[in-house]
């Protein structure tokens, strides 16, 4: 089997076309073993009727470790301002299921009645509008997968001088990828009439918080949308029921949530919201204010940290990717801690501004081994080194961190989160 | 506004450029009112704090008749043959959530303890192997959006000489879409070494109806799945947890759940479950055995059988289309019950053996109108009149019913299952 690259990643074509077996029984598995009796004694449930059909369906019982984890990072702050993260760990694939999608809020998660919640449109438009949810489900809709990703994904790793020993929930678990389906919010501008002088729209949710921020009007008429479902149904609880605003690779903040008001505006508004906690600090003294877009970031699930590798041997390494400017172009992992790249496969179709699943195939000798993935969008831009991220922001910046993420494998198969 | 074809469907990209409104303010919608008294009353929800965070997110108490539909037609069937339909009329976009998948069982839903649970690969192999789920995920795998349909979907209109004045739920509702993650079948199958002689692999799952199919290898090989994850998570109890068999594009029944042996044999088995409920008995008496792949269908969701229009005006028509053939190539719609046809907009991008949602603006003037929709796949098959189907099979058989949905609306905006 010919090495694709050093620290023993392969060339996935040769390797799942056989031909590179040479002839023995090569696998990924130290778990799998030759069938000796070929009549096993039959397990309970292939003997007794099982359960009957349900209305909704839940995970299995077996699974329920697989879910959001809760951040109390903050012990000084209320329960209404809760964070929990995707468990990208456990996941596969590049979809989130709703129940794991990660959920931020400052006020908590409002019990909205539908039928009495509305969407003002008002400012500068020739006709004032007011919409509720029965009038919205007559429009034309639209369908895009799109991940929202929370400006503070990777807050630990951005200001602690230690890596923490933590999972990728914890690390970089603020970002989920879902098919929203909504009203394009361009036709609801134009059936209101923006005016010449309007040039942003301020979104306001009806949460406790009220949760406001600034959205330039080209960026709510190139493909903004007022979202009413999520993966089919409609939008969940901490995801915005029952509208949201989505706003295709622009930090998550600003994909208002339970929105219940658009006044378009000449100026921004310079809320709370964007002047205080999503505003980054650079390492100059200055303050970045409107840093709408997501950067280019990737990081490798399986293995990644607090997992233990079963022994030496072949290994499908895995990962997500994922950018606000557009496609993921490339993904490059390393086993030698950077000394060597290869490039991994990308899961088909490639979508804009969609996470994007890679993988490759890697033979681990057993020796100490530092993993890294790299990611270029279609815009050229590459993640760049923690060193570098850092130098350009304040020390205490936690927003926009999109640095490449390590992860060290020790002889006995420990898998822990490293600085590259 | 310029119509499109007849019956009041619209040119999208007119409409929506905002070109072809003539300059008057029209609405989608009769729910939508302009704004008199800018400040409402301020709802409770945001004035008091919400929840907290929590580890796995539900749908709204609100939305709890979004559930799928259980059948119950069969009374002197046992509670663990059961089957539910995925209610496809009220979702969006083309994904299925994880509660909604529809699920067909033939001895109940088994509750497996995925530790214990194994799959063996046996029969005319060189070396038989047993599985368990930690050996394989360490596989590469690969992920996948593809719908799942039974093969009896749409039985009703198959043998009702009268169309019922059902839902889509009960009519087509025993499809659904999602993205499957998994190890291909031809990666356990080489390891195992397949001798030359084999040229069949029969399938048979762990439920206590020991559910077994027999598939050819070719399909095995060329993009045979062992699913084990669906929209992220582990697979769902109903559909198969720990492990299933994807097959794209192949009646439901093969994708056998809970799969826990694959026999390659070189000749079909003729299981009572091929042998029996999925053959199709044809007009002249003789029988289709071997019916894997599943036609081309579509049908319209918005507006759909026992909806009610609100009154003349402007809608957004919607509908889903899926060939286990292909990929969707055109969906034409009609709005007076085939007389002239309209290109819908199909959801990008489109992908092969799945589902695709289709869009188009409509025009209702509040006169009696039959709505049909007509897709294309990518090997050139269009869907067959409903008479045209008929004709080709026995009375009683309830398989691969893929004829053209219609529906009357009355001018009372009553929305009715019809027979074109």
């Amino acid at each position: 089997m010919t090495a694709f690259a050093g620290g023993g990643l392969l060339n996935r074509r040769g390797l799942l076309k056989g031909a590179a077996l040479g002839g023995t029984a090569a696998t990924f598995s130290q778990g799998v073993f030759e069938v000796v009796h070929a009549e096993a004694e039959a397990p309970e449930w292939t003997t007794i009727p099982g359960e009957e059909v349900r209305g909704y369906g839940l995970p299995a019982p077996q699974e329920a470790e697989v879910k959001r984890t809760l951040f109390q990072i903050y012990e000084d702050l209320s329960p209404e301002f809760g964070f929990s993260g995707t468990p990208l760990q456990k996941l596969r694939g590049a979809m989130t299921p709703n129940g794991l999608h990660f959920e931020v809020h400052h006020g908590g998660r409002p019990e909205i009645d539908p039928e009495q919640h509305r969407l003002m449109i008002h400012g500068l438009v020739e006709r004032p509008l007011q919409f509720d949810l029965a009038s919205l489900d007559r429009y034309p809709m639209v369908s895009r997968v799109h991940f929202i990703e929370c400006a503070g994904n990777g807050f630990l790793n951005a200001v602690e001088s230690e890596p923490q020993d933590v999972g990728l929930d914890v690390l970089a678990g603020l970002v989920s990828n879902a098919e929203w389906t909504g009203v394009p919010l361009s036709i609801l501008m134009e059936e209101a009439g923006v005016k010449p002088e309007g040039k942003w729209v301020i979104a306001i949710g009806a949460d406790a918080a009220g949760l406001s921020r600034s959205i330039p009007i080209e960026k709510i008429m190139a493909d903004g949308m007022l979202a009413l479902h999520q993966n089919g149904e409609r939008i969940r609880p901490e995801q915005g029921y029952p509208m949201r605003i989505l706003l295709p690779g622009y930090e998550g903040n600003m994909n208002v949530k339970w929105v219940t008001s658009l006044q378009v505006t000449s100026q921004p508004a310079y809320t709370r919201d964007e002047s205080g906690a999503y505003s980054d600090p650079l390492a100059d003294g200055n303050v970045v204010r409107f840093s709408f877009t997501m950067g280019v970031k990737s990081v490798i699930t399986h293995p990644s940290g607090t997992m233990t590798m079963n022994g030496p041997g072949l290994y499908g390494i895995s990962g997500l990717a994922w950018s606000g400017g557009g496609a993921i172009e490339r993904v490059e992992v390393s086993a030698d801690g950077g000394t060597s790249w290869a490039d991994a496969d990308l899961q088909q179709p490639v979508l804009s501004k969609s996470l994007t699943r890679f993988t490759i195939p890697w033979r681990w000798d057993g020796s100490p081994a530092r993993l890294l993935s790299r990611a270029t969008d279609s815009e050229g831009h590459t993640q760049p080194t923690r060193a570098d991220w850092k130098a350009r922001y304040h020390p205490s910046n936690i927003n926009h961190y999109n640095a490449i993420q390590a992860w060290d494998v020790t002889p006995d198969g420990k898998v822990a989160n490293a600085y590259a």
